[in-house]
């Protein structure tokens, strides 16, 4: 067991609040300095989704502090993909095994749940409405500005957590320093949140314990429930270009155009042309970065250090699962090496927060396109086949990322190798019943048997 | 012809000093702001490389605006790469075709000289001492500081051109604005400049005429030579491990390394260790970014929005080809649309711009590893025979970047199709001689004739 420390954690989010219970527990102080007020007393227009969804390695984190069976109250299952096509016919593609699901958990919900699981621990203590302007890493002393009162204040921790988010200031006074290898990388796609509002008897409009795509080529509208009935929905769509955002300049652009793609969609949404003329287009950023740490002083987390895409609906979880690998070190952590610690861990997680990256971005594409073709559909189905007749051989990718805590990186190299092979297999498939034919199960026995092309991982 | 505009460019250094010239000669009237004192009062201290290799793109830009020759008096012809190996011994590799060399120019002599040439031109105006704080890139008013007063002033140009080098302030608030894609990566290793000076008699100790390497695996020296009979010697190496600047903690430590692994340089190094000890170790940084303009009132240029690290000798060249090709576009420039003129530049030189990055990294590890390969020198023999035989069809890689203007995007993608018949092409040789075999002639004919790999560049 190491020194007790003064922690200063930047951003009470979702990583920062969590992060702030798991080192209360090993006895340090924890401040958390957050520009928003609180949450729970004010009305924030956050300006950031709504929704998020919660897989295995985010309930890995949650369970690790014993809040797993709080949250999982206020999260919806969603069993399936339901496609919706341009004339209103569904499609469905499970996302796993039996009684496998992703959770739909509103982000706001999940924050206050975490801070108010955190604040009676009196090690933990919120500072609101403090916005960071500047960080000394060589000192360690932060420039707070109070945005109630106007007061600047300074505080110096022992140890500081950047856990403020995908435009980190921790990150940017890191930038700043010798040698830090950066990048951010937008999509020339935005997002507009919308809204299926719950049914007049308080219901769900469309199946509630789904995932929804409208897949549209280079566009698509996602639809995730919420608790109350209502279902948000997400517009993700280029800036420019014949069907983009630019192209819509009014409500009859608008209509017209929702009308011709998503027409099951537009009878639920009443509030559609006020709600896309008010709502802000969100960006779609990618930043990468290294080291994490600075002179075993500062540590990034969470977006701070990997911001994704939101296509693998991995963000908060790959966020959370940071904490769970630094507290397995800190477990073993003995003295007062935080320099050595904080290098393990970003040495550590770097592949795999550049794995979640890269399969975000990729999985954009699947969402937007694939999924809306027969083919593929089929091919999952074969790949579901292979997945159970060689259980210890293959795991389709979107399991390993969603329903595992195997390595993003390996499950991303597994994915690739996965991948060569099922489309040697689909040069047979025609039907599902193919599967079954000589040609396709010689292949599988070469590929997966006899060359072992994808060994169980073993660390 | 397009109006007169105010502009003013940051940084006086070797584009910005070009690219005035550039534009008063369309009739804009130019002011450079420079945070250095002037180089021809002040000794600075550049921290930054002493001397370059101009080739062919840098002097097409000298000489489109007619001082190619002022230049080429102070350039020292380089015609050959001379490898020393670790016993002291010599081999040989010439840069191109009879005739062809690049040159070593001192960088401030050359800036030096550019000045000289803009300053009498009563549109240009040089402000020295003035740093950049702050740019706001909407109303284009940019803050200085007046390094030797200490005052602040405010200059608001109609058009701003960034010229400020790889750590770019203009780039700096282009980075704040939204969906700004950027990144900074720094190679492993870092350089440390030393001397050989000019021999009792006033001339070169070693081959004037001639880049000197002495490559060693993971790290090498280079050595480019001066007028002054001395030649400025680069020690590119890793910060750390076995062998690195981590590991050279005193002069013992450095001379057993240096007369272990370059024998014959340390004769001619006398003040090898004081120099050492007193150099800053420089980094090595690629940067990308995009886009290069902000609304048609200011604009990227040189490293500013593409630095490159030095190993294929095209940093300068490449920023000075930017100036080439917006020139080119000036001559048909009508209107006032900024905006327009400035994304088509962006959007033209961009890919180029990412390929000379990325051959710059690649021939890192030609220099320092490859060359020193007697297989690679007979490859790269056998490569001058086919380009001897075929010359419509095949341009070396390294010919194409330093002896044309084909586009660095069209020379990186013609690499390495060339880099694949080169593989087929080697198998059959085992000297010189077997590039006459009928094997070489007939692979050859199949791939350069009947499949015509290699076109002509046809813009």
């Amino acid at each position: 067991m190491s020194e007790k420390k003064n922690i200063a954690i930047m951003g009470a989010g979702l990583v920062g609040s969590l992060l702030s219970l798991y080192l209360a527990k090993r006895g340090h102080k924890v401040d958390l300095y957050e520009r928003r007020p609180d949450l729970r007393t004010t009305v924030v227009d956050g300006g950031r989704s709504i929704n998020l969804a919660l897989s295995d390695r985010g309930w890995r984190a949650l369970k690790g502090i014993g809040i797993e069976e709080e949250v999982r109250k206020v999260a919806i299952p969603m069993r399936r993909r339901v496609m919706h096509d341009e004339q209103g016919n569904l499609t469905f593609q499970p996302y796993g095994k039996e009684g496998q699901a992703i959770y739909s958990v509103s982000r706001g919900g999940l924050n206050v749940a975490l801070m108010n699981l955190s604040e009676p621990n009196p090690d933990i203590t919120f500072h609101f409405s403090r916005q960071a302007l500047d960080v000394n890493l060589r000192t360690n002393e932060v420039q707070l500005r109070n945005l109630e009162t106007g007061e600047s204040e300074t505080v110096q921790p022992d140890l500081l957590f950047g856990a403020d988010g995908a435009f980190s200031v921790v990150r940017g006074a890191m930038q700043k320093t010798e040698r830090f290898n950066y990048e951010q990388h937008y999509l020339e796609y935005g997002y507009k949140e919308l809204t299926i509002p719950a049914t007049a008897a308080g219901g769900w409009a469309i199946e509630k314990n789904a995932l929804h795509i409208w897949p549209r080529g280079n566009y698509m509208m996602i639809a995730l429930p919420n608790l109350d009935g209502s279902f948000t929905c997400t517009l993700f769509f280029p800036y420019e270009g014949e069907r983009s955002f630019a192209s819509i300049k009014n409500g009859d652009d608008l209509l017209a155009f929702f009308k011709g793609v998503f027409p099951d969609a537009v009878p639920l949404m009443p509030g559609l042309v006020a709600e896309y003329f008010e709502n802000p287009v969100g960006s779609l950023v990618t930043v990468k970065c290294f080291p994490w740490s600075f002179a075993g002083k500062s540590l990034l987390i969470g977006d701070a250090s990997h911001a994704v895409v939101p296509f693998y609906g991995q963000g908060m979880n790959a966020g959370f699962e940071d904490i769970t690998v630094l507290d397995q070190m800190l477990e073993a952590f003995e003295g007062d090496d935080w320099e050595g610690l904080f290098h393990r861990f970003e040495r550590r997680r770097k592949p795999d927060a550049d794995a979640i990256a890269d399969l975000a971005v990729l999985n954009f594409i699947e969402m937007r396109d694939k999924v809306a073709n027969p083919r593929f559909l089929l091919r999952k189905k074969v790949e579901g086949k292979i997945s159970e007749q060689y259980p210890d051989r293959w795991i389709p990718l979107y399991s390993m990322v969603t329903f595992t805590d195997l390595p993003y990186s390996y499950a991303l190299e597994t994915g690739m190798k996965q991948e060569k092979i099922m489309k040697k297999v689909m040069k047979h498939i025609n039907t599902l019943e193919d599967y079954d034919s000589p040609e396709v199960q010689q292949l599988l026995e070469k590929q997966l048997v006899q060359k072992e092309k994808l060994k169980p991982y073993r660390g």
